[in-house]
């Protein structure tokens, strides 16, 4: 059972609501519906996944087409649309038709949001009986409800939020997301939606927002899968303040990074059968996509992964992972440190290992999070990555997703 | 328990013996001896991870001085020798010129394996009373007891042959392999030493090996983790014939590469909590290397594992999967099967699912070996790659290897 979201509300000049069209089954929410007050900026970041699914497509070609005027982002979970050719594609395009006409928009203003299982059709009937329902009493108003109707192997809902000032106003930066598999650095069965209401470009905002989503979303991996539907969108309403100066737009950019990183993170604690967050943060990187290379490479490593959900101190595996990373790395300049600040205990110096307390190393691989760092000795870049343990419960929960 | 190798000989000119020196637990045999009659040309194949063992980066020096008169390989079981700097390689020398006192030999005859836990000393007190008991009557003589004495996690030991003739003489090529975890393209936590009575210069041995390796251990996935040790050897006794000519030396590399993908495939098969092989064809593809890509983006996804494992026919996962590979497919031109022959289901034509019977894709999924066959459409080229289910015994081996 999925614990209700915390109260929460989207930036000013958005409102969500949420309902059941039985997508999924025992009546679970599963239809939300964001929509702004006003015309609004956009941008979105997308899988770069050769497949893509039909809601990816559709929302690339809006955006492609303008994001200056959006009202509404539309997302299901149960079904992700998939693999579905033009049928999936017609389908996108009559739920935004259907959303469009419900808010009195254009169709083009609307994006959609689809996640769950590949290659079913979108059940239409049930979409649009829900997309009715959204604008009626039956709802469920509020972000809390859709940051629960965009779930599927999620056993929480994710939410962020960050607040600043531009131009001596406050500004709100709110969003929420879903993931649980599928999850890789770029992006995952992952869903994200931003909003916030500075007044940006949609320029702007996708600068922002790539920013953002390569400190973040792309620094998660659960299982080194990456989706067909990943997506992160970000709204603005501009109801907060005028156009920030350069100077103010990297504040907005740290400031959603933050965000970002918050969700990135709740996903990764999030993943399937995962007891713990893992963060993996190299140093002494000659680069800083050295060190995220590094890092993705231990991240990824199911002998890493499953060392730490056993609290077993096992670091030549992440030494192993380290070293078919594909970065030049010299062993004989590797410390690796679990834990962080006064607790952290040093295993491997110069690469070899040193005297260590083996319990105190194994306690703090069972501390959530457990924390991982790696320094390279080759310069100055840092990295970060998150991820999970592996359980046995992902097997559990993936070896019968459809059937 | 590991069961009994069945009787296996190595090549005319090769004999082989083993014992239980104590690095494994429970009087296990450990300490393996393959031993020339005579000088023989050798060549290798090593891992590519930066984090190379020192018996690694000993017998890469060994081969780099001359690769022609070696005289024997001693192996070991329980200790990786891995992350042990200087002396962890002095180690490795003592045990060379423990050995190659007790043969008669120089110690830059002798080449070296180690397989098992990484950072850990290894033990050269009983290293030195192995290498003495190996020409004791104490020993067990034969290629079988010496496949067994690698083996780390595996369930079974791993042995292969091939015949054929060079010269108009009958030639034999044998060897046997170990891995069952960290198994990745370019190698694994894998050792394997093939042995032939063909007469072929350490510069045509390693050309044939090469190309065999090729397309047999860099084929195979176990866990996407690729190992420290990984170590593949072949000797060449020239007991057999005269220097085989162009055409001869292609049959066999021919011969030596079909040797090569039975120990593969067993080592896939085998693979850490797997109950069965997974063969992942993939065919239409523009080059060679683009179908292994894509086949290999396939067998690392745990989310196809654990489908197969639960014989879940969830085919969106594989088209995910080929999808994030990088290769630059088109999912309208996909077409994807479960299983071979008269029996395979198509699932996918043209990128979009086709009316199949899914009580017949799951039972597919249920044999062993399972095989996925997917096709293109972009040119003629094909690979395959060999991978296991995911269970969760794989995560329950994993999680307290050390502790």
């Amino acid at each position: 059972m999925v614990p209700d979201a915390q109260p929460f509300d989207l930036a000013p000049g958005f409102t969500a609501t949420a309902v059941a069209c039985g997508l999924k089954s025992g009546g679970a929410l599963d239809l939300a519906l964001i929509a702004a007050g006003h015309p609004c900026a956009a941008a979105g970041v997308f899988t770069t996944n050769r497949v893509k699914a039909a809601p990816v497509l559709y929302d690339q070609e809006v955006l492609g087409r303008g994001a200056g005027d959006i009202r509404a982002v539309i997302a299901n979970a149960g079904c992700a649309n998939a693999c579905t050719g033009a049928p999936g594609m017609a389908a996108t395009r009559r739920t935004a038709e259907l959303v469009a006409a419900s808010l009195g928009c254009a169709p083009g203003q609307v994006l959609v949001l689809s996640t769950g299982v590949i290659g079913r059709p979108l059940d239409m009937d049930k979409v649009a009986r829900g997309v009715a329902a959204l604008t009626s009493a039956a709802s469920l108003r509020g972000a809390a409800a859709a940051s629960r109707a965009i779930l599927t192997t999620d056993t929480r809902p994710k939410t962020a939020s960050a607040d600043l000032a531009l131009g001596g106003r406050p500004v709100a930066i709110r969003g929420f997301a879903k993931g649980a598999g599928m999850i890789h650095p770029h992006m995952a069965t992952m869903l994200a939606v931003l909003t916030t209401d500075a007044a940006l470009t949609p320029a702007a905002l996708e600068t922002a927002l790539r920013s953002a989503v390569g400190r973040s979303f792309n620094r998660v991996s659960v299982d080194g899968d990456m989706s067909t539907n990943d997506t992160v969108l970000l709204l603005a309403s501009g109801a907060a303040a005028a156009p920030p100066d350069a100077l103010e737009a990297a504040a907005f950019t740290a400031a959603l990074t933050g965000a970002c990183v918050s969700l990135a993170k709740q996903i990764a604690r999030d993943g399937e059968g995962a007891t713990r967050l893992v963060e993996i943060a190299v140093s002494g990187a000659a680069s800083e996509a050295e060190a995220h290379t590094v890092a993705d490479s231990i991240a990824r490593s199911p002998l890493v992964k499953t060392a730490v959900h056993g609290g077993d101190p096992n670091w030549g595996r992440v030494l192993a992972a380290a070293g078919c990373s594909g970065a030049p790395i010299d062993p004989a300049r590797l410390t690796l440190a679990f834990g962080a600040g006064g607790e952290a205990v040093t295993l491997v110096q110069g690469g070899l290992p040193v005297g260590y307390d083996e319990r105190a190393a194994s306690a703090l691989l069972k501390r959530d999070p457990v924390r991982i760092g790696l320094d390279l000795g080759r310069g100055e870049a840092r990295a970060t990555v998150w991820t999970c343990d592996f359980s046995a419960e992902y097997v559990a929960i993936n070896a019968h997703y459809t059937t």
